[in-house]
């Protein structure tokens, strides 16, 4: 059979990029490419002590079914752990999800009929717009700077958008650039988003890994009207093999979010949400967050020193002051794709991702995104050392 | 703020019967409600073992990131647990789904645009309707009888439905009626399929769970067009905890399907599919489901006989063959929801699900679905005997 697919299927196509980095999977290629969190920091021990307790509890409850919305032990932890964050919740405030990337799906449902807009940084996470893209939206762009989104730019675009529904964000050590929203701008975003009536979707994976700096409130801390949707997760704070994150909306949001979580795949793991749960109970999660924060501060310093002494100089970077990755601009008219394919991958057998795809509405080719919490400060300096030598040999 | 709701959310709301069963938690409620496996069945010694092993593993990959479609040695098993069945395939036919729920949702997103009709048994799985309506169906129900969906209806139905796009199916031991559809149906339902190009979504999470009766080919095994996409799930054989379940469809529908897992939540809990395809390796799945089965069988015969002794005789029951519901047809004119509420809840203390919410059209309201896997023995007569003595004095 030729299948009838739906309409919004058009918009559900394979990325390039995925088959690129799959070559990054050869265990002869350095790869800079993924988000991975370093699995030599998980911890294994607790984890293997907490799921024997929750298996041998009596009445097997942690193998039956749950409540869609969450485990009631776990939002109330979810939520203290918000509270001590500086965003007042209550255990009713909070969804379970499996993995925030779930809260990215269930908003763009809820809020965005196809030719809606969605406004983005410029670039954005990928896996947000490959979530998005099944609702259909259009999306507008807005550049960064080094304190995020530039808000004289958003405020330009969305006088001249009467179809914008949602602005989504990753506030801090954003994914892919490492920039971090400042707090003026955080302000103003609000206000916009105010004025406008518009959603806005927080999305904070990598908020607790701050290396230097000052911690900011979060946007929903900020929101006086109940139209942000703050999206977390233990994926880089614990394990992301769990698949437990999740979100905290006002009622007529959450409300809908939940229903959305019934029809999409009834719960979150029960086994994996009552773990998360005794975790946070019997270990404390921030020593384990003070220990990450250490080890991948150590890594970006190592990338950061190797890139200054290995990369031409006319490549930039950001010095994050938290999270999992750095943002290389290269020279106009530098392909990172056809770079990769041609040199990166086979001869100095280094994988990173190339920025093109980070781009919603126009690509730009000369940047990549390189993560260094993944590999070990060894392999970072070897990596960058033999990207620093084709580069220069090539530009 | 007042959300601007897409569209489709117009579709997505609250169920009555959810509240009410919300209610049958309480303990002092017999309640054959849910669809809830036997709890003291669950392996948990061996699911205890599988997750340490899984854990301890080197490198901690079982904790880490794992590719969308799921992790290959579970892709192989349950292709070899596929094809042991009857129905041939590779592990590049498997998706690995968040529960079989889960598939419910890609299939509706993958083929229905508002106003294409989903084709049902009537009644249906009520969790089915849930994951359809975010895509804005309209419905088409066929009557069913003791050999499952009639055919003469469908060929009727077909014939002035051009905007038919998907038939939705549970042959085995149907949710909620616990009917089978017959070989010679399955054969005319891909027939029809065949002739009016549609998709035919065959939903098996009861299959291994057969007390008597032939054991019929699967949907899938009757395709020569690649038109069926087959839904497995271990959360009936093994435990619903662990949310892992299975698509298996032909390239063209598997593709895009793998295209919306990536989008939807990433992947399945690495953890969850690791301890999975490590009980598969250690333990024997047939022997453990084996013992369900007879579990389950003595459990339905001692509601059937309960009922026949308890309840009023013009109140009819289907005879499963297997699975984990029977379904009760009282005379017309009498409403299973306001009974429910007035009489069995508060007086006879007694829960069951209310028909009316599983026929997707015209609801008619004097049926009941009822589970017996969940309670014990003894539980099951006493409630019959609460439930039947209620009736009596209400009929």
């Amino acid at each position: 059979m030729t299948p009838r697919f739906a309409a919004r299927m058009d918009r559900v196509q394979p990325n390039a990029i995925g088959e690129l980095l799959a070559l990054g999977a050869d265990p002869g290629i350095i790869s800079f490419g993924g988000g991975y969190p370093d699995p030599t920091l998980f911890p294994a021990a607790a984890l293997e002590a907490v799921f024997s307790e929750v298996i041998r509890a009596p009445g097997g409850l942690s193998m039956q079914y749950a409540p869609s919305d969450g485990l009631p032990r776990l939002k109330e932890q979810v939520a203290a752990l918000m509270t001590a964050d500086g965003t007042p919740c209550g255990a009713d405030d909070v969804l379970i999800l499996q993995g925030s990337q779930q809260g990215l799906d269930f908003a763009a449902k809820m809020m965005v009929d196809p030719g809606d807009v969605i406004v983005t940084e410029d670039p954005t996470f990928l896996g947000a717009r490959i979530a998005f893209d099944p609702c259909e939206p259009a999306y507008a762009a807005i550049p960064m700077d080094a304190e995020g989104m530039r808000m004289d730019v958003l405020a330009e675009v969305l006088a001249r958008t009467p179809r914008a529904k949602m602005i989504y964000t990753v506030p801090e050590f954003q994914n892919p650039t490492g920039v971090t929203l400042s707090l003026a701008r955080r302000k103003r975003l609000i206000e916009m988003a105010n004025a406008h009536d518009l959603v806005v979707l927080e999305d904070t994976p990598y908020r607790q890994i701050r290396f230097e700096g000052d911690h900011l409130p979060t946007l929903k801390s900020l929101d006086t009207q109940g139209r942000v949707i703050h999206l977390g997760s233990f994926s880089k704070v614990l394990v992301p093999g769990l698949r437990v994150g999740w979100a905290v909306a006002s009622p007529a949001l959450l409300h809908k979010m939940k229903l959305l979580k019934l029809a999409a795949d009834t719960q979150t793991s029960t086994l994996n949400m009552a773990a998360a749960s005794l975790f946070l109970d019997r270990h404390d999660l921030s020593a384990h967050i003070d220990l990450l924060r250490a080890a991948y501060r150590r890594k970006k310093d190592v990338m950061l020193d190797a890139i200054r002494r290995h990369f031409p100089q006319d490549v930039a970077v950001t010095d994050p002051e938290g999270g999992l990755f750095t943002w290389a601009s290269f020279p106009e008219g530098f392909d990172a794709t056809a770079f990769m394919r041609d040199v990166a991958l086979p001869k100095a057998r280094v994988a990173y991702v190339p920025g093109g795809s980070f781009f919603p509405v126009t690509e730009r080719p000369n940047h990549a995104r390189f993560n260094y919490s993944a590999q070990s400060e060894a392999r970072i300096e070897a990596g960058i050392a033999a990207l620093g030598a084709a580069l220069k040999a090539q530009m």
